[in-house]
């Protein structure tokens, strides 16, 4: 997968503006933030917790005390992570040493014995490992982890693996060779030690990661049992909800997708990793039902996911309300991630599909467009008055801030966006598969002796050209073309013309030994499609979404009179869609539709009036870029 | 009022009913709920308490222990409060005697000094009077003084009437003699001073209540500095959200309806009643805009208010969602009290409307129909498998409980509908007000020399009729009549033929000499009728609520194969009534529509199909009475 990262130089004006832009601005911004040299906002000091370990490490004592949440570790690896994809592509001899000097300094803050957490070596020493349930240091350890992979990977630079290394085998020989019980509270290190097994080769980590999935859930009463023993609490967590940490039964009998969101495609993420190396058949039934109960009972239209503030969770069946929606940006990042497992499991479109829903909608609308602010939460619908200011709404903020006291969004986000290319790509034998449609260069000289450039002005545009130049005469090979759901005809030509393929799991598979003067085009229809949700869903009843390509759209006040709640779409509405400039450059569309004059009553017994109007809707990735207004992806359908 | 409800005698098969059920069902199961004697509920042990506290009092200790809610002793308050009103109608020698052994041991629980509390007496004897944000010690001082007021004027016993104006008496000394600082986290107190007031002619009463209306919110740090001082709490209360207990600003600049809506209602109802007595022009003010906040920005149509479970509580304007509302029995209860002090003030129907709405379908849904059990909480919209289950919908639970922890709404539920008599008049000087339609006898022989005879067939049947029976030959006066605002046209006929008569404030005056030969007979359209929502209720978009009469109606599933949530009605179509002996006999609501078949898929990118149905729709008020099903009040329209 990293290969394929690094293989894959994404140059198109879409992802690769928002790549440039976590280049340009998002990585030295949260850099800035992380050292606090950002005012009049939530302070971070993760930097300095850092510096704060080290000092006491080195001098036995230390002035400066902890601060921020008790993973703050966390958004110092998110953030080398990105940074570590971000070199890849554009090396950068000033960041690169400013990430040294950030990973000299963790190495300074690590424990003899390998252990490194900030917040226990500077302000809980003795309580180390005595609560799994709350203290975040698997999910501290498993971030840096990841970190010190893309690092390693991006620059050949190893010390923060060998710092991680360390930290590994700590854990190693805490949990397998000591036999300590006990699985995180947060679920990550699992999908970490995984990728620093493989990585290293190190057999070890995926021991560990393995055994960390074995064992959750199988003692249900573990995180009782440690808070009883050791008596000490960060969040004052009497209630030990096990849902809400995944482990109320083993992970292979979990058949519905709960508790926090976030843990939890985190956890079926390392399950289905585990999984590909295992070939655990039960492990990868339990994956499938899991990935099903979330994208078939569970998901939001924008590939959002967790419908409650309550926990940052999931609920319950098509219980999918649209304002108070948690939709956390990780929650869909981690569902990107797990996506990103179950297509090395099962080369099957409703994964890939899924990735892209989640992708160009609910991550991307994580992120101001110009890359300084961010949601935590991502709702189906904003109304100012109510939404961020009812107590039922507080987390659903209409606008997005600049940082987060728990700011494990932001930099989640950046370091995504800076290694999209992993997602692009799966390279199995002589197939190549293209899950997502992202133009640039895909190097398979070491492989399949050649490249392929892909053209594409995706995801607005309807085409996609891949010119394949073999090193020598030819590629032989298998091109494997993701087709997408919300395509209703897709067609593929080479050299302009009709070609066969096998069509397997909606991939269209194209064998043959291809030249430097082959192109195959693929196009799409592009026509904006009218989305239903099941009946089920009560509060979509008789509403439609609008989306084009993989785009779902939204109204605005601001392109809607200022009032979007009084708008109905008409039924059979010949819909237009027109390019424009706005907003970085988005497609709109524009459509007639009602709109109901109701008056000042709250209740009548009169039918309101109609007025026909025109609806103008953009794409929701975009949404809330132009002040306070009100925002609806559900809109209801009239005759 | 109280001569009112002595003076009318309710005698029809509707709110006749439920009256005589109070009596057989509610208050015999309550009474047994308080003493402990129904199996598999929530234990209440309030009669304990006092027992307890009487024990401690006559012998310096007691094994018992203080159990239940910090206000338990209101229960009691309540339930004799209930039993007063019946025994009014219903003349009970037992009842009136476990009543008056209740009430003998309420009075060997009361201190030398007059204070009256189990919680205080038994559990924290030097706590009293050092929490008043939490420890409800007003709020069940009240209630204790309605109760004796209810029973004084009831049986003539004033023994309870005796013990509270004693306590009153010492709350007096305390706030006003000795000058403490401080007002009720929970008004209730300054209503039922206002009772006691009227009830005793103690001027001290009504200048109790007055004052503690003036100071409320004046300091509004009172309860910071309060818990400061003591430093102790119940619920580990350390936000004082000023908003929640209405103290943010002094009482005279509340404009909108905020916090917890029960003790809204109550403030502002005991606001009302000052006002009443001093004429203050500001403290009318006050009210009338608070009044309006509430039933055009803050009111479900079923009469309902709060639509947070988030401290039971007001949000904002327009934001009413229909399944997570808490719409608390309680809170309804609260807005008709409300509504008659508003009615006292300026007769206006639209007070009276509101009091309607709110009695004939929030209130009569908080109770099953038999009597045995009872809604906290009255969900505008229920699914079997969220409602109850998820954690945003633990409190909409989609069945009647038989009791609660916190037992508030039960026992208020009895006291006002065995007290609906209090609610259907009003009499001012030569003029009778008929605000609700009820059968029954209005004796108003001390007055205006004669009686009235109520018959109708309400809230189903369409004709009032009013049969003046004077002592001697006539009745002069006269008799002003609700036109529900829900009536498209009403017809007032005077033995047949039409008649006279003024109208104001949306009351029908009419004036005459009235003898035995004259009936007066209104006539109301009882045609359905579809109520819309004003389009900034983002929860009823194109969605539209049926009612017939006074009463708001609902889809269930069991009438409606099992799923309420595919179907839409038809925008213009005929709607059917008939007559049903289910449910203790209704009027069912039968029309087409659609219902619509998604299939399987979360999303689709196919519109659905269609199918014409048959809907049926039964009164809110009786749902939840078989079985576990959907409910909706609002249903999606289509053309």
């Amino acid at each position: 997968m990293s290969d394929l990262l690094k293989n894959f130089t994404v140059s198109d004006s879409f992802l690769g503006r928002y790549e440039k832009l976590v280049k340009d601005i998002v990585i030295p911004y949260q850099e800035k933030v992380l050292k606090d040299e950002i005012p009049d906002t939530e302070k971070s000091h993760a930097i300095e917790n850092f510096n704060a370990a080290a000092k006491l490490l080195e001098t036995g004592k230390c002035d400066d005390e902890f601060y921020g949440m008790v993973f703050q570790d966390s958004d110092v690896a998110k953030w080398l992570e990105a940074a570590a994809y971000s070199l890849l592509k554009y090396p950068d001899k000033e960041l690169e040493k400013r990430c040294d000097e950030v990973i000299a300094l963790i190495g300074r803050a690590q424990q003899k014995d390998g252990y490194l957490n900030t917040y226990f070596t500077v302000k809980s020493p003795d309580k180390r490992w005595t609560n799994l349930e709350e203290a975040h240091e698997l999910y501290c350890a498993g971030h840096m982890m990841e970190a010190a992979v893309a690092y390693a990977e991006s620059t050949g630079k190893t010390k923060l693996l060998d710092i991680m290394s360390r930290m590994a085998d700590h854990i190693y020989k805490r949990f397998i060779e000591e036999g300590a019980e006990g699985y995180p509270g947060h679920p990550e290190v699992e999908l970490a030690l995984m990728r620093m097994y493989r990585c290293t080769k190190n057999e070890k980590y995926k021991e560990l990661a393995e055994h960390f999935i074995n064992v959750r859930g199988v003692d249900s009463d573990y995180f009782i049992k440690e808070s009883e023993k050791y008596n000490w609490t960060i969040w004052g967590n009497d209630c030990h909800n096990k849902e809400y940490t995944q482990n109320h039964v083993p992970v292979r009998k979990q058949t519905k997708a709960v508790g926090h969101a976030v843990r939890a495609v985190y956890l079926y993420t390392g399950m289905a990793d585990v999984a590909i190396e295992t070939n655990d058949q039960e492990l990868k039934d339990a994956c499938k039902t899991l990935w099903d109960n979330i994208t078939q009972c569970r998901m939001y239209v924008t590939g959002a996911i967790g419908s409650a503030y309550e926990g940052e969770a999931f609920t319950k069946d098509y219980h999918l309300p649209n304002d108070t929606a948690y939709a956390e940006t990780c929650a869909s990042i981690g569902l990107i991630f797990f996506a990103r497992k179950m297509l090395d499991l099962e080369k099957d479109s409703r994964y890939s599909d899924t990735m892209e829903r989640a992708l160009y909608n609910c991550v991307l609308a994580g992120m101001q467009l110009d890359g300084e602010k961010f949601f935590y939460v991502n709702p189906l619908e904003v109304i100012p008055g109510i939404s961020g200011e009812a107590v039922t709404h507080r987390h659903a903020l209409p606008q997005r801030p600049k940082w987060f006291a728990c700011a494990c969004c932001p930099p989640n986000v950046a370091r995504l966006l800076s290694s999209v290319g992993r997602y692009v790509w799966s390279e199995e034998r002589d197939t190549v598969y293209s899950h997502l449609f992202v133009g640039g260069t895909l190097d398979l000289t070491h492989t399949l002796h050649g490249k392929i450039d892909v053209v594409t002005e995706y995801p607005y545009g309807d085409k996609v050209t891949y010119k394949f130049k073999p090193d020598d005469t030819v590629m032989n090979m298998t091109l494997a073309i993701r087709l997408p759901q919300w395509s209703k005809e897709t067609i593929i030509t080479l050299n302009g013309k009709n070609c066969n393929y096998e069509t397997k799991g909606g991939y269209a598979y194209l064998t043959g030994e291809f030249t430097d003067k082959d192109e195959l085009t693929v196009k799409f229809d592009m026509s904006v499609r009218r989305i239903f949700a099941s009946s089920k869903v009560s509060s979509n009843s008789c509403k439609v979404a609008f989306s084009r390509g993989p785009l779902v759209y939204c109204a605005e006040g601001i392109d809607n009179s200022d009032d979007v709640l009084s708008l109905s779409v008409k039924k059979e509405a010949e819909v237009e869609t027109c390019t424009s400039n706005k907003l970085n450059g988005i497609v709109e569309i524009k459509m007639d539709g009602y709109r109901t004059i109701t008056g000042d009553s709250l209740y009548s017994l009169e039918r309101p009036k109609t007025e026909t109007c025109k609806l103008t809707l953009i794409p929701y990735y975009a949404w809330g870029n132009r002040g306070l207004n009100q925002m609806r992806v559900w809109l209801p359908e009239e005759e």
